[in-house]
């Protein structure tokens, strides 16, 4: 009898996605949120799981377990452009966990959706022999700003948002015992909520997904949902100040490398026309984050990294575990 | 330093209530789902967890896992009168579930949505020691025909759908080895969304719940939440066959404790000024379900059994640990 270890994750996610009944309205499917129909509108769902063995570090406090459970759920609004109704969380916690871990995990739920102009709406407590925490976060998003991940064509320019390699810094920082004020980039991010709607109000974006697997392995997802490939200018890459220091410490630790494959940063990489990236990158001055040009979508299926003369195909690494949905 | 097991769920539910931030337009705080004002409608909002080791027993097969996950959240629905727009879930399984579990117990949660008019529209799979599964479902309802838990007058009927005693009936022919055939009234519970919506549609119910932890703890809830008690007349509880049956082969199983006590039936209880029940009545016969008065609310707030000319407080027994919304 074969087990989820023997055919992966990715197998048992395309049986699932084979089995299930699709509804005659509902776009999304393959993106980061489902997206219902709503008339006028999308109702965006999206739903994350964590676990203490796999997904929580020691260093981690309960205050920043309930903040990361509940951004990276508004980081999946973000990148379709949504602006969030609101967040249930359902709890699963061992019966000698302390009051204390709870009201501290709940303070930084409720600071992450407070931060980002919204609530938590409802939830659920279960005792669970692990630590077990799902956060479902829900929004709204006209249809004609909905951001998909599906659209990018050749000529496309492509950008991030905000740094990369925060997280990892944040990571390497705890492990080296260098610069540990990093880890917040770690455990704290921060959805571009706000910048997802500066893009989506543009209708400049042809495709968009948050990154939440590092660099690498989004811009692998986009090629093969799009059938196109990308060349992507090395030095353009907006990379953390934070990697760069922990790394003149650590010899072998290379930040580009961090920034493309680590994960954990939340930030948009999005498609658009060449001539939107000017004008958005305009609209982008008032919100503080910083957006990037890095590259261009190719007709051919390839990701190729660029430094002057030098060409190579850039590999994906990514953390598959770190996240897997149904259908993103 | 105090512990979960030390306070109780209750005690760190109502601390979780203290200090999260509330909506500005949110309403159904303590009710079955959560209730976001999108303009005409409510945004419905419910979400439930599972775990091996405290919900699952060992009969229920993953078709049926599958089925009781989607159908306890598209009750909540149910209670409010709401149409389900979809569900998501996500589903934490150890590296040694088998392929056919994961594909069984998809099969329950698409065959359980699809027979109720909606469809699974994403989810999360992720690795987990133990088997916990998070179910999230969302619906719509129009604001005046939402039917809240609040709002119960003294004088108004008391009714109910259904039967009940149909998961308790499922237990205990599993436990005694008789009538086995009665476990689908356990593990695959019938969401009255179709009932739900004809009251709601009645604008007639003054409060509303489905009956998870049996009816006896529901009344207690309705009572707390609208500072009212119940009067309830012992022989117009609709109790089912099955553990009539059972009860036959058993001594000391009594059909009335199990109908009162047991939960997981799933049938709405709802209020009503008298005039709207006959009403009612009439338009649930094109459902095929019963709609059953069993009592009267009273301005007195205890909770009374009547039988003739015997009179007697109800206890509450009902399963405390089997479903603990933080709003509900």
């Amino acid at each position: 009898m074969r087990t989820l270890a023997d055919i992966g994750e990715r197998e048992a996610i395309r049986s699932i996605q084979r089995l299930v009944t699709k509804g005659a309205h509902d776009s999304g499917i393959g993106d980061d949120c489902a997206a219902l129909d709503l008339g006028k509108e999308y109702l965006l769902v999206t739903t994350d799981m964590m676990t203490q063995r796999t997904h929580i570090l020691p260093e981690m406090t309960p205050y920043q377990v309930g903040w990361f459970l509940v951004a990276i759920n508004l980081s999946d609004l973000a990148a379709k452009g949504g602006t969030p109704l609101g967040v249930v969380l359902s709890l699963g916690l061992p019966r000698k966990t302390s009051e204390r871990y709870l009201i501290d995990l709940m303070r930084g739920a409720d600071a992450c959706v407070t931060r980002f102009g919204t609530t938590i709406v409802g939830g659920d407590t279960k005792e669970n022999p692990e630590i077990t925490l799902c956060g479902t976060a829900f929004g709204l998003v006209k249809k004609t700003e909905f951001m998909p991940r599906l659209g990018a064509d050749p000529g496309d320019i492509v950008a991030v948002t905000g740094t990369l390699g925060k997280a990892g810094a944040g990571y390497y920082a705890l492990k080296y015992g260098r610069y540990q004020y990093l880890a917040k980039g770690l455990f704290e991010p921060l959805p571009r909520l706000k910048e997802g709607r500066i893009l989506a109000q543009r209708h400049c974006v042809t495709s968009s997904m948050d990154i939440s697997d590092g660099l690498s392995s989004s811009l692998y997802q986009l090629s093969e949902m799009n059938h196109v490939g990308f060349e992507i200018d090395r030095p353009a890459i907006p990379i953390t100040q934070g990697i760069t220091k922990i790394s003149k410490t650590r010899k072998g630790l290379d930040p580009l490398e961090v920034a493309l494959q680590f994960g954990g940063d939340y930030e948009l990489l999005v498609t658009m026309p060449e001539a939107s990236f000017e004008p958005a990158l305009k609209a982008f001055r008032r919100s503080g984050t910083a957006l990037t040009r890095i590259g261009r979508v190719t007709r051919k299926r390839e990701i190729i990294l660029i430094n002057g003369s030098w060409r190579t195909t850039l590999q994906n690494k990514g953390y598959e575990h770190f996240k897997h949905h149904f259908f993103s």
